[in-house]
């Protein structure tokens, strides 16, 4: 992955929101002239994500800052790893801590989670995708993180794919047959077409139109067994591919991962998220 | 407030994210000319915040929607209250909902912790701050959002504000009481000097210095009233803020209250926030 | 469609880079109070398309400038009929007539040819693509003005569609159905997997590895038979897209359409564009 | 010529809009420690420009990836040449393959073309100018691949120089000798006033207003011979430029060349150009 | 003048530095609700520039605040003048105040000194012309305040004219007039081509070449009158525009006026101005 | 001090408006391969200000020109002394000369001034102070100007610190002494509440509501000195800062240094500044 055009643009933000016209107190109390070291610290157990945001942030504050990464994104630091340091001239190494660490700590959060998820899941061969209930700024950068942890992102935005909701289905004058039909002769080869289902009926109806996945919206375990147990018996239904959705997290996804669905989407994995500990430790260099 | 420029820019880069070319899902199944509404609801009891934010999505979406405020920023509204609603082109108020409802949930889930905050701490008369642990991003959006829950901004940003840490005590070659010394004597009048102390040691030498705000950092309430006491019956320290800081939240902070300081700073206002829950619901006009 | 962050970009430069600190001599002849109308006329049979760019020119350039739309995007405009007019302040609707149909006469130019291929096509229940060969800047409304003319796009970019070429399988050690299968493992489910064969032994291959589209490069229409016919005829080819490419443009295309293909690529829908002729006829307000 | 603030923006778009959040199928088949080489060559014979914008692409992709530059903005290519080699991490080469070529094929489409009519006119002293008919965003770098054909530059856009056109005059309340003279007297004197004029009545009133340049417009040779004898002829006349425009292409302007006029703007230098044949070919570095 | 991009950035910028994230004097003190009025007064004599940058600065703060103008751009305000009024919601009424005046007396201070330079000038038919001696990021809104002022501009910027110093003559190794003559013939023909000369050798040397302007510099009156008439005295001189440079100001221009050039540049138009008194009044609404 | 967003978004602007599309003059006459250097020289006393605009114009025109630097931000440079230099490519180093300038002049000026005035004041231990009374666009690179000319920053806008003028208190229905309590009340504690007096009676008023500074408007020193005499002698008034304000400039403001205020603000610190003269002699590389 690359920064991209946004994901700049938010940093250069986030910068200038926290360091502004300057750091008062470094400038006050430290001389421009002094050198020092800082280390980026795991205070819990977390994979770690953010090299990017972090090697952008040091370059766009001062040149010489050197940031040495000793623990990868995507990999896992206990409690007590250093994850990275950085040396360099020591007031734009201070000014960039808290910036520095509200990336890195929202961003491992993600990764950490979406890595026991992922993990929970792989014996079964599911996916565990992301959602649209990202940080308004963040969606790049918090689907990176969530594939860094090991799970899937679902559609970036409403560009990349057809996703037929009830709203759709309410204000279009057809079958929920003709709903897919549509949009599968409507748009364009690279677009997939998927549909939310939240009962039988909806489903037989969903898979006359050939979509390529189908949501099973809000069902429990046996529920979701009997659907794909109907999607897989029939014809058309063999190659669709089956995501389960509604209100899914860490406690109670366990009973889904044996019911036969190719992916379950779970908005916790970028929402609510609580942030991972993480710590700067500094060293000044005191010259003779 | 009005959002600033980079408000705006944050908001534009959230745009561009989900939708980027289009919602190919409303663009094939709703007409261009279908007309509809849409109300924003809340689903838990909750503090609004946010209005601005819809508004500059609406103009930027289309110029004909109309967005009609029920309930104001910083009102309460209960679970199933109408915060607002929507009329105009369907197809853009449908591809605007994720958006202005990931705004909407956190910015009101800030106002919310806020407010509940803000009122355990009114009958004692102390100010209940925010830090710099915000979205980055999004650090004006979320100030503003503790404001309109009642409670107070600590300083913006590095710029804004002296707040001399160990890390700079470490690097400064001379006294605490120095430190403080030199710090206002360099700075501008503008600015506030605060100091974070840890002891009464620490305390004792920074009054000595004359800062603004002292900073008690990680105290119990004994060491609180202690501190408090001891800054208060000494001539320089009449008119000192005292505030007090260090893994303050809803559940903990109580004890806190009648101690006499002046302010505490909860990190939790902006960090690791959950959301709170607002939905969106819909209504085409189907015309003859 | 919407202009997104990019395409606004792209006109206020255009805007920019023409007029710059002003129109010379337009500020020099034409009195600032003089009102005027200019009319937008085809000078060719064409199908319209730029409504919403000249909409926004007008918006930036001057806010009185009244833009009446009479011929709307994807509609065949005849010679000589109006497309739109023009009324309000003279200066700025003299200062705009390059800009507008510099943009106008490009975007037409795609949806006209765009037109004429998707209706060649249609009998045949073929589905007309376009490629990523698009002006830099102006991807977007390229693909619009495809869309206009009543073709399809081929993915955006490079991050929402696999397209397995040559270059990757020989950067990737493993066989063929391999690299299909890892990309389909490796990728998110909105993702569709497609590969680029060129001859019955790569297409056998790529067909194990179960990719949603395969693309058989600059194969002759017996070349293509066979090849559908192979694919139709096996258990995993069912519901594969076929999709064919190289070198097809309005002459060559013909031979292809019933050939059992599902979609054909033609890079000159975007590719070395010659523009269509769109003029435009002004009239001054002379007050007495 | 450099790059400036408009070029920088335009290249940041075209990256932005064709990989956006990634390049999916080379961020799965490719390992990111993978380097690699590519070269770019020519397909047919073409005079080279694009060498600062590739650079730029580069610099915003990877800071990492070498570019060898073997053919310089302005040099001849024969078909088969290298123009010019990357090396560098892998997947980043992959990934600019089309948005390089984009803008190669069609910077040098335009210099090939101007250097063909360069030399057409180089007997004769005759400077052939480009118009403002160019693709919007793009003026500065084509009017760059213009000159670096050998062509020069008319008018950069409605800023730097008048152009008094039929519009303006019939606008203005005078006649066209005073439409010249008023021009001159009101502008700066950077500025050089041009008129157009479509007989010898509107010359010779033109004339009289002591204008910097007159533009024959939609001329036989013969009348051209005419209007420039005439012009000559005159006191006034001796130092004025004579530009020929209307319709001017490869196949009908020779007989243009030998008629006495100074300048001939040529619309087709930018305007629906076809865009030349590069190639990019790649090679893996397999390690062991 | 339309703002241009560039000059709504700054005006964007000017808003972002003073106003931020919120004006928190008025905050507090003024009701959202409250509305007003203020007036904005000339303190002396002055002509009036700047309406387009007072119009957009209100846009920006808040869409209901109503500005009318009553001296327009250009006209005379005596002291005791109002020149517009503003009326809307207070708070932002109040905070935009700095920032207009800031911009008003700059650009009217240019203004009112162009304004009596050209009226010095006027009875001897010279051009005043500025220089780019310009404030770094004003330099179109200053060139208009300068044409605002009845003089006029000479070159934009580095862009748009060939100004040869002596730098530039240094490093070419050829003569005076094979400098001019070689920029003549590679340069568009649009541009201008002006020589700075010192004294009688270069001016004779630079004549031949055959420019359209010559610039004298620091010459004396007497001096100027010799070279005018050796100009004008030789074929190639007739139609050279002659302008004279070096340290004029109000103080010591008269003697050239009569000296027979065409043109003056004055760098104090632009360079070290000295703002003029424009002063705002205010009046709250107070309801019942 | 680094540039921050804005300032680095004025410096390409600057640029912008400069050099736009290209230098026509060098260009023409100077090859690109031609090495040169150039010396930037005091021509007056002054105390330079401007390195970082000066490091990142050179970084924006062309990565290989060198720039050393002689004289630092804030150390004094004598007439005739060389301040810094430059090495590289001739052209990019000849087109940044007059932008380079207008910089440097400018910073330049402003810290010159504040050098002089903070030498007035310090033997008196009173902090001069700037005002928002810049140039709009400039604001951080003005108050750092001051700051290295070694007077203070007064607040940076209307976001940091309350000032109450005699416009609020006339907007607010309470008394002055309510002003300043309520104010205290509402704000953050990172914010500053000062107010404007004009008067004892005012003074004694504001000095009831605890506010952290008093601003005395227009006063003579007889006033002053009465002021403060009341401000000491009270028990609320003691902690205060004392700022002066009101028509102060480096002729008459040492009447007041022995007053006993703690500042004084001067609005021409950055206000109608008199560029310094700072010049740009060039060596051109002439190679054999």
């Amino acid at each position: 992955m690359n920064l991209d055009y946004h994901n700049k643009e938010l940093v250069r933000i986030a910068l200038a929101e926290d360091i502004g016209s300057g750091d008062v107190t470094s400038l006050t109390l430290i001389p421009a002239s002094m050198k020092g070291t800082a280390i980026i610290v795991a205070k819990q157990p977390l994979v770690v994500c953010g090299m990017l945001v972090a090697q952008y942030l040091c370059e766009l504050l001062h040149p010489e800052i050197k940031l040495d990464w000793q623990i990868n994104d995507g990999d896992y630091a206990n409690s007590g790893d250093t994850i990275a340091s950085l040396s360099g001239p020591y007031q734009p190494i201070l000014a960039l801590e808290r910036t520095l660490l509200n990336f890195l700590q929202h961003l491992s959060a993600i990764s950490s989670k979406s890595r026991r998820l992922s993990e929970m899941a792989k014996p079964h061969q599911v996916k565990i995708l992301d959602t649209r209930k990202t940080t308004p700024g963040w969606r790049t950068l918090e689907k990176y993180a969530v594939r860094i942890g090991g799970c899937f992102n679902h559609r970036h935005g409403l560009f990349d794919q057809v996703l037929i909701k009830d709203t759709h289905v309410d204000a279009f004058p057809g079958t929920l047959t003709e709903t897919v039909e549509i949009t599968r002769q409507k748009n364009d080869s690279a677009i997939k077409i998927e549909i939310e289902v939240r009962n039988m009926d909806e489903l037989a109806a969903a898979l006359k139109g050939r979509p390529d996945i189908v949501m099973l919206d809000n069902m429990s375990p046996e529920q979701v067994k009997s659907a794909v147990k109907f999607v897989r018996s029939s014809e058309l239904g063999k190659s669709v591919l089956i995501e389960l959705s509604g209100g899914m997290n860490e406690t109670n996804i366990s009973p889904y991962f044996a019911c036969g669905a190719d992916a379950i989407s779970v908005g916790e994995l970028t929402h609510s998220i609580k942030a991972v500990d993480i710590g700067m430790y500094y060293q000044p260099e005191h010259t003779q």
